[in-house]
């Protein structure tokens, strides 16, 4: 059996030695050999940096989102192909689903989100417009551009297809191209991962590499603009964060580790209650799902105290049902783990955990294997622990990666608190409670020790998508043992691959460097009203200005009457003299900004489709009865839709009165339709 | 003289032994001495966790906020004394105003920041909710609650007030407690400025501590929710980011190092031209103000090339009347270096960017200096270099943090943008230009390497707070060389403090943890009209349900004609039933707002004082002629004021139509009065 080809430099290249062999994580027979001997990894990073990032440069957030979502539909027409695979790392079909599905998914999520949350262009406005002196002329807005640079992925054994597919998706999103390195132990199912998205041909040049084997020298070639995004053990990541050439640049460093999750029981929970029931459904759930080796796993399952031997039998009742085995024979439920190697690092951490426990559930010297070698596959059964003493540290700080976990009694909200946060730091935290106020306690008192939390209950068992599944719109990660990283977030893990820059500048300026029309720029007040030019002729900037409008007392007592709004501020001149905010009878302002569309509007049929939402308004100065108002209305932002006959157009509205003064002031949004026939 | 107390533990301590003589940087007398020998690290940081975190979790942001304001406010009154304590650090009194104003003016902006900016309470909800699942059961929201350890932050000598404050404002606002470690050189002046912050007796209990002299085995002690914020070299913070505890334990780790800033005159800015006297002006100005010690100050002045010569002369002419000396004395525009160890490093950092360029202007051995010793003062003139050949590896890699800056020509926008980026990471970047082509192309492609960029010219000229100035609204920091960190940035610094947390539950425990009503949590229809109530007894999930009201071809008619808006789409069926989103002529989207104020308004005067805004709106299904719409609104958020006779209620607002669908979806922005009397 020959290694592993990399993807680098934009060919499949063979390292230059035989590589070390890869086992079945169920027959223990030789499935591949890995090595990245010969792999030149300067060359790969520069590769990147001056292929990729142009090449994605190319390209807009939209036309990255479309992308990402064939390549989803690319991959899902492949899937069984890659669920087949699994099976050697040990994985029951459910868990390859959990695993490739799940990947798949967060390409999918990632092209919806890129299409809906991300505008028009490649670079991303953050946060308003920030004003910097009293006259307008100089003003600031903070910008996000893809970093010039390769973002590393170094991955974990445990999702071959999941992992490097959510670290890649918010990467591509951004313009960064991405540099796959993953775990040894299952390397060849990331690398016919690799192979199908290098097929699909939809990718830029570049926009992904793959080395299979060890890192090599590549972290000494990373810059600033690089980052590096790790997922795996606690010491590796700590190894790595304070790597000589990290340090040096300032390397962008995301650590997501294997943390001490805990899952909470609320005292409301008591046998017969579906909390109960739920609580120890996903306990067994998150022990036997990959056989346990999920970074989010639940390790630590804290129960109030006089509960414990309740919880203990309902356990050991529902992991009695649980078959170990060969994924591919009937009726079994949990497969291997990844290798012998990964089953003696759980035995160790088991003796650890021992000091302080005893085993209620499984014995990891004596268990049967359906239709496997245990001797020679790397199974393990479940083994759940009760703890007594819930202060020793033991349960706090060994993690055992495999289908383990360490049953804790609590005495109080503030005692399962403060064992919550005895993790120092977790991906998630959850709590199954119907309790409200025990469960607000619980996640506001351990937030800041996780990433995410999770409430379970009867209100949400039905959606619930449980303690240990990360979701591309939720961020993933958590701070101290869990790495201090965050992943995913939606939008947010676009923008950890970008810098944020504050720009300086005076309006017009800043409008030419956005794209986006900031007040206090030029308006162009064009021969043609802007309503009647296509998308595609329309420029940020175009105005129309209307009015006066005089709005009588007879207006605003019939729109009372008309609209039945008969407010007393409207209505009644003495009680509105008494409200601090006004000087008498003031005009709604739902009259204002409906005046201010009948002076802005063009009636006749054109471009601009439907007026589908409106954002920021503000009243500003109070209207009064004898006022004439003027709207002055300017396209702000124009973003054309990919596939579509048409886009979108933000418009600033000023409405202001006779003394100059700005009455309101919104965003009106539109549709605006392409020329006729043109659908780019 | 004894050496400087350090404030830890609640009390001034002093060290253990007799510390290290600082010297006056203009007369080389003994000013100070600095130790903390003794000084229990360990302890001073628990104290922080123990008693400054839960102190100041007692507060809300908006009580944060007050009292920032009201520390500002106490240091402004003491300002003189910190001016006269600055001479001895060489700094001029414009100088010490840079310093000591700037340092005030960024707790005034956290303290405005706070209050329109932060909620009420002390949890900040990031991001909308979440949907997780389709049957509107479980959901999701990103919280940031505060880290419940110190903020350690490690300041550099060039800014003895602002620096701290700078830092401290933004970690207090967050509820986190400060541990302000000061640069030897000039740690009495930052001494001083916390002896006037405990006196005040303005800050909770532990908020702020002081560690004068060196750092000890702080570090070692840091946990996952500390934090680190150092300012200074470059090397020290690559040192300490890989320090073992900090990698251990994931301690967030900012940095901000000094960089090879650069400002760019564009090829329109020739001489005779504004923009030409602002660059050159701006370019003098950075060298000089803190005698070039500035770690935003212009390294490398890009000039076109073939401009050079012009450049040269123009600024020799005005550097030719910038007076070197005492800062106390009469016509002197550049005070002292910080130390005569200052002032040695720059003069190697100088040799060393002699072997690249040439000096146009000053001596580092041959100068005049007003109304001191130049052999017992720190100083230096302004040395100002040119460099024939800009590729050349010198003036992008070596600092002199000092009076110092290159100047290189460039040959066009991409190389001007090359040159830009070979700094590798800086904080600012500045370009000189009206030509707002070249403007765009410069910042967008240098954007990446730059925290921040300020564009300066004739139109912002007036405004512009320049090159070198951080502004507490905007992030200051920047990747690679400049350390890779952020602060600042308005709200973005106080969420540096803060850990992200997904809160994954069903709607109902949603609203209990984070206090804001999530759409799909119980609504209260009470007795009472929710405009009836006072903002004390209003609460979350307080709903009114109103209508049916048909909306009917006359009334849509009728508003059509009154407000002018005869859009197609409302007044012509044929047309309307054209566009391709509607089936006929449809009713105005401010007519279904209009009518639905109608129903949900309550008449008379009460407590609900004005609607002053409406936000997220969007238009969801057509209206036509004939349908019926019932309008459910719901207390969604409720803002009592600090020190004010109202607050603010967001109001979440969905107007249905016959068939139960949703047609608007909106927020509606009202001030609610408190009850007589209560202003707390």
């Amino acid at each position: 059996m020959s290694a592993l080809r990399s993807y680098v430099g934009g060919e499949w290249q063979r390292p230059a030695d035989d590589g070390t062999p890869v086992l079945d994580a169920v027959t223990g027979a030789e499935v591949a050999r890995v090595s990245s001997a010969g792999i030149d990894m300067a060359a790969a990073l520069e590769h990147g940096r001056r292929r990729g990032g142009p090449a994605l440069g190319e390209l807009t957030f939209h036309q990255r989102a479309a992308l990402l979502k064939s390549l989803a539909s690319y991959l899902r027409e492949h899937r069984e192909e890659l669920y087949a695979l699994s099976a050697s790392t040990g994985a029951t079909r459910a868990d390859a689903k959990f695993d490739v599905d799940g990947g798949i998914g967060a390409l999918f999520a990632y092209s919806s989100k890129g299409r809906r949350e991300l505008p028009a262009g490649s670079v991303q406005l953050d946060g308003p417009v920030e004003p910097l002196g009293k006259g307008g002329t100089f003003v600031a807005q903070h910008v996000l551009t893809p970093l010039r640079g390769v973002a590393v992925q170094i991955n974990a054994f445990n999702f071959p297809v999941w992992g490097p597919l959510e670290k890649f998706a918010p990467a591509f999103l951004a313009g960064v191209p991405s540099l796959i390195k993953p775990a040894t132990p299952t390397a060849y199912l990331t690398h016919r991962l690799v192979e199908l998205m290098v097929d699909s041909e939809l990718l830029p040049e570049a926009a992904v590499q793959l080395v299979c084997g060890g890192a090599g020298d590549l972290l000494d070639h990373v810059t600033d603009q690089d980052l590096v995004s790790f997922t795996g053990s606690a010491a590796t990541g700590q190894r790595l964060r304070a790597h000589a050439t990290i340090a040096a640049n300032s390397v962008r460093f995301n650590a997501e580790a294997d943390s001490l999750n805990c899952s909470i029981l609320g005292p409301d929970a008591t046998p017969g209650t579906a909390e109960f029931d739920l609580f120890v459904d996903q306990l067994v759930t998150e022990m036997t799902v990959k056989a346990g080796q999920k970074c989010t796993a639940i390790r630590r399952a804290l129960v109030p105290a006089e509960r414990m031997d309740e919880v203990v039998d309902a356990a050991r009742e529902r992991l009695r049902e649980v078959v170990v085995g060969n994924p591919a024979a009937e009726g079994v439920r949990m497969g291997a783990l990844a290798g012998t190697e990964q089953r003696e690092e759980v035995r160790r951490s088991l003796k650890a955990l021992l000091e302080a426990g005893t085993l209620v559930h499984g014995d990891p010297d004596r268990f049967e294997v359906a239709d496997a070698d245990a001797e020679r596959g790397a199974f393990l059964p479940p083994l759940l622990l009760r703890c007594d003493d819930p202060d020793l540290p033991q349960p706090h700080e060994v993690e055992a990666f495999g289908p383990v976990s360490t049953l804790l009694g609590y005495e109080g909200t503030a005692h399962a608190v403060e064992l919550a946060r005895r993790g120092r730091g977790s991906l998630v935290g959850s709590v199954v409670s119907a309790d409200t106020d025990f469960t607000r306690d619980v996640v506001l008192g351990a937030a800041s020790r996780h990433g995410r939390m999770l409430v379970l209950n009867d209100d949400n068992a039905g959606e619930n998508t449980g303690h240990g599944s990360p979701l591309p719109a939720l961020v993933h990660g958590g701070p101290g043992r869990a790495g201090g990283g965050e992943e995913l977030g939606g939008v947010r893990g676009v923008q950890h691959h970008m810098q944020r820059t504050a720009v300086q500048a005076d309006p017009a300026t800043l409008t030419a460097i956005t794209g986006q029309w900031v007040p206090g720029a030029p308006r162009t007040e064009t021969e043609q009203h802007p309503f009647r030019k296509h998308l595609e002729d329309l420029r940020v900037g175009d105005t129309v200005v209307a009015g006066p409008r005089t709005i009588t007392d007879e207006d605003v007592a019939h729109f009372a009457d008309f609209t039945g709004d008969t407010f007393y501020a409207h209505t009644d001149e003495q009680a509105a003299r008494e409200n601090p905010f006004f000087d008498g009878r003031v005009a709604h302002g739902y009259l204002v900004v409906s005046f201010a569309a009948g002076l802005f509007v063009h009636p006749d049929p054109g471009p601009v489709l439907a007026n589908y939402g409106l954002e920021n308004l503000r009243f500003l100065t109070p209207t009064y009865p004898g006022d004439s108002i003027t709207v002055t209305m300017t396209a702000k932002q124009i973003t054309p839709r990919v596939n579509a006959d048409h886009g979108e157009v933000r418009w600033d509205v000023d409405v202001t009165n006779g003394d100059g003064d700005s009455v309101a002031k919104y965003d009106v949004l539109t549709l605006v339709a392409k020329r006729t026939g043109d659908r780019a």
